[in-house]
């Protein structure tokens, strides 16, 4: 048996298909005509670009619009004059070639997505990863691409790029298998998003099977038997079936509104990034959104985005929740999060530094933007909002100080706004654990940020490799101020959601039941099984 | 009035002399004869050599063996091969000229220590620019230092250099001021030791007096008076004699034990880097060491420090104190402080990554070490040690197993150590704080570094200049984690203490007296005036 990380639930029984990997082998070669090499390039380009469009035409029809969008982002990126502008400056500058000036300018974009730790700048790296790499096969005339033919495959590669698995074809491929990533990589969200089952991380999986093996994956457990034997697979065959009559189950938890046993209701909602992703949200039955991160909308771009574009994302979210509620969180950019036309200044520690709320205290003119497009969204719709990182009382007044002056200025330009906004803030730095029910006789509600309150309670770096172990949801000092922040919202007659990975972590859920918890906000596919789990307890 | 930041008690009525910079221009020219080149650069570090031995003798007369031994470790620079051989690699590879040689390579080595957050840290940045400055100087030919000749002269600098500094003759310097610098840059330091007043980071203080004028300079309010009136005069000329008064009068309480008016005992103790440093300690009447940092041992070498060497100076340190309690931090390297012979990861957010007790329970070799050394050492007075950056009661336990480990070894080689020593933690991660009442049952002390649980707990670097403001010892968050973690101690029946800055604080002296705190470390000068407060509360 051979053990990996657990990317995406389910079991499957089927064939091995290995993905090999295609040589790209860079020389260092100086070029003499710099015009032809850039003729070369501009070539590879063009090509990459029509495969593009055929990939994003596949991915439309297996796996939607919303994870389409991203192949529009790969083309923007072929054309984005400051990665490929940089790229014919090497040629042009140094004589380098097309191939190794492609890769050295991809590799330093690739360094700064890759450190961060959000899911969504995660998904960015494997991006960029994806594009320089077509382009290279491109320069160099050669193909990728995996052709699946037969049913019941079970994918084997060291990783998979957006690409490969926007073109996996669900009817063929029933699981897959990679050497690298971890559960936040990009290949582990595409495995949930498409529901089939993958195990990453798994070192050398590549090596240690062969084309046409008979593999059981245990998706749940992360393990991998290699040609079983007649009564295992007997067994696992049973564990497909039961799952599927799980996965059956759950659906009915759909139209279901979530009690505990003692009659506690309580609401699942989901954490977006995009307003298309709201659809998959209202697919799995959610009670609302509970996180709107709103740094999409400042990114893949090359200036601010203005109030009316913001407005409409806003509104668009809203009005397909219809009247549920919707928690938006004002930008949160900054730390790991960085735009190319905001430039910030370096830190030595950007978890510890100049983001999300004190960043927008710092500059009222790009705060008062989102707050104008936030009040003027809030009529179609039931709208929250909270602000990132508060540390203190001050922070969140000075904030309501800005909406006011936002407020006063549409009223005098005779544009609408919902008096019945709810303004809370996201409980993550713990100072606002601790003084929660100080704070809580200020703000309407809280959304604890489990992600960086873990972080900063443990001063635990959790991309760190070798102080990750420290970073643990159930620590009793992180429990302690979960605690302290549900009972400092309940004495003043206030609620209390969560919004980081823990709300939808099994082996949690009872405990944040226990708590009181109010609202749990997860990733759309987590949220039938939450209730499931909600409804068992007490 | 001018305006900056007090950085050393007391008054001053003195004329202005300026410290004019001597212009070093470096150009980009590559030399041809690389040889000749080397030879220029080795005449210039043997006249650097040269002249600092006569600097250091003067710091002896003025400052004091401990702090002359910085012109030791400038020595030292001159002569390791790492900085020298850079440089000299510098010339052979790329033909530069050697004075750009040295700028970029102390450059490099600058950046380094400048961002680093630690005392002793930022001293050693100021060490690396005075000796390459010392260099430059010579290969240009030039001359620098100050000879003062007037009485009541008030030196006013862009800043000052360790070497400046040293050769200050306290007869005649009376204060200084200088452009640049905050509370805890070298200057501001060095103006502590001599005693004199300072104003540092006044920004165009070179600019805006000029020689000979009249200043008068408050270093307790960071003002300073350019040309005063003959009232203005008289009224500054009574607080200088108040203040002496003062002074004088702070001197009686070296030999008082520190008690509350209600009568509560409290131990006010001293914050040392080098074993030197303790006789500071014992001349300002500290009932202790609270806090002996022992990464200095390590520091300024290129292994790393053997049992020998380490045991030596613990049982200096404790022999001196004479039976008085001695707090020594096992190694706290890493984050910020790395050592040249230790390659340690890079890490996106260094203060919340692989440091401190983290580093030592996965180098055992290393911790094992520093641990006999104590161990033996503990016979000669009376230790407590304690470990740095727990995060939870596992990492204690896992210290005080490998403790165990180090007792057994030493028996079997029948060698002696005291059963009498306390083993406490650094309460400075906020898990540590909110557990307080748990780990309270195991650990015999806590001493709280308020430096980093200020930090975690605002989530907040103090050395990032955007986010400063939010760096705040008296956030009602910070002053319950500290309650906290007193109540935690007395709850069962162990002493809390505290060793950062926010112990020697007059402002916060009060608040800490009113929750129970036990002992209160801090930098020796600091000592007396703490004392005067504590008396003077319930």
């Amino acid at each position: 048996m051979k053990k990996g990380i657990a990317a995406s639930r389910g079991y499957a029984i089927g064939h091995v298909i290995i993905k090999e990997d295609v040589d790209i082998t860079i020389t260092d070669a100086k070029v003499e005509n710099v015009e032809s090499e850039k003729n070369r390039l501009d070539k590879a380009l063009e090509i990459s670009k029509n495969q593009i469009e055929k990939v994003k035409e596949k991915a439309l029809k297996n796996m939607g619009e919303d994870k389409a969008a991203v192949f529009e982002s790969h083309i923007m990126l072929l054309e984005d004059p400051e990665f490929i502008g940089a790229i014919e400056m090497e040629i042009t500058n140094n004589n380098t070639n097309a191939e190794k000036a492609v890769k050295d300018i991809s590799d330093s974009f690739l360094a700064i997505f890759e450190s961060m730790e959000d899911e969504y700048m995660r998904e960015r790296a494997a991006d960029v990863k994806d594009v320089s790499n077509r382009i290279l096969l491109n320069l160099l005339g050669k193909m990728s691409g995996i052709e699946i033919t037969e049913n019941n495959t079970i994918l084997v590669a060291h990783d998979l790029t957006p690409s490969d698995t926007a073109q996996l074809d669900k009817e063929k491929v029933i699981a897959f298998l990679t050497n690298i990533g971890g559960r936040t990589s990009h290949s582990a969200i595409m495995a949930r998003t498409l529901e089939i089952p993958a195990i990453v991380g798994m070192n050398d999986i590549t090596s240690s099977v062969k084309n046409g093996d008979l593999l059981i994956v245990d998706g749940i457990e992360g393990n991998v038997i290699v040609n079983p034997d007649d009564e295992t697979i007997k067994l696992y065959e049973r564990k497909v079936e039961e799952y599927k009559e799980e996965v059956e189950g759950l659906k009915r938890l759909i139209e279901v509104k979530t009690c505990t046993k003692s009659g506690k209701r309580i609401d699942v909602a989901g954490n977006i990034g995009k307003s298309e992703d709201v659809h998959k949200v209202i697919e799995n039955g959610a009670d609302g959104i509970g996180l709107f991160r709103t740094e999409f909308l400042y990114m893949d771009r090359d200036n601010l985005p203005t109030e009316e574009e913001q407005f409409e994302s806003y509104k668009y979210v809203l009005e397909k929740m219809e009247g549920k509620p919707v928690v938006i969180r004002t930008l949160d950019i900054g730390g790991d999060k960085k735009l190319s036309y905001l430039p910030l200044p370096e830190e030595m520690n950007p978890f510890l530094g100049y983001r999300a709320i004190r960043l927008c205290l710092d500059r009222i003119d790009i705060f008062k933007v989102q707050l104008r497009a936030l009040l003027r969204a809030s009529v179609f719709g039931n709208l929250k909002v909270m602000f990132p990182m508060i540390a203190s009382l001050d922070e969140f007044l000075k904030a309501k100080a800005v909406v006011d002056e936002c407020k006063a200025e549409l009223k005098s330009e005779g544009k609408e706004y919902s008096e019945e906004i709810e303004w809370g803030i996201m409980v993550e730095i713990p100072a606002a654990a601790v003084c929660a029910d100080e704070l809580a006789k200020y703000v309407d509600f809280f959304s604890i940020g489990t992600n960086d309150l873990i972080q900063y309670t443990l001063a635990a770096d959790r991309m760190s490799e070798k102080v990750s172990y420290l970073y643990n949801p159930m620590h009793p000092a992180v429990l302690s101020l979960i605690k302290m922040t549900i009972d400092g919202a309940h004495n003043h007659g206030k609620w209390c959601g969560m919004c980081g990975e823990m709300a939808g972590d099994e082996t949690a859920i009872p405990t944040l039941v226990s708590y009181g918890l109010d609202e749990f906000s997860m990733s759309a596919s987590s949220i039938l099984r939450a209730k499931q789990i909600i409804i068992n307890q007490d």
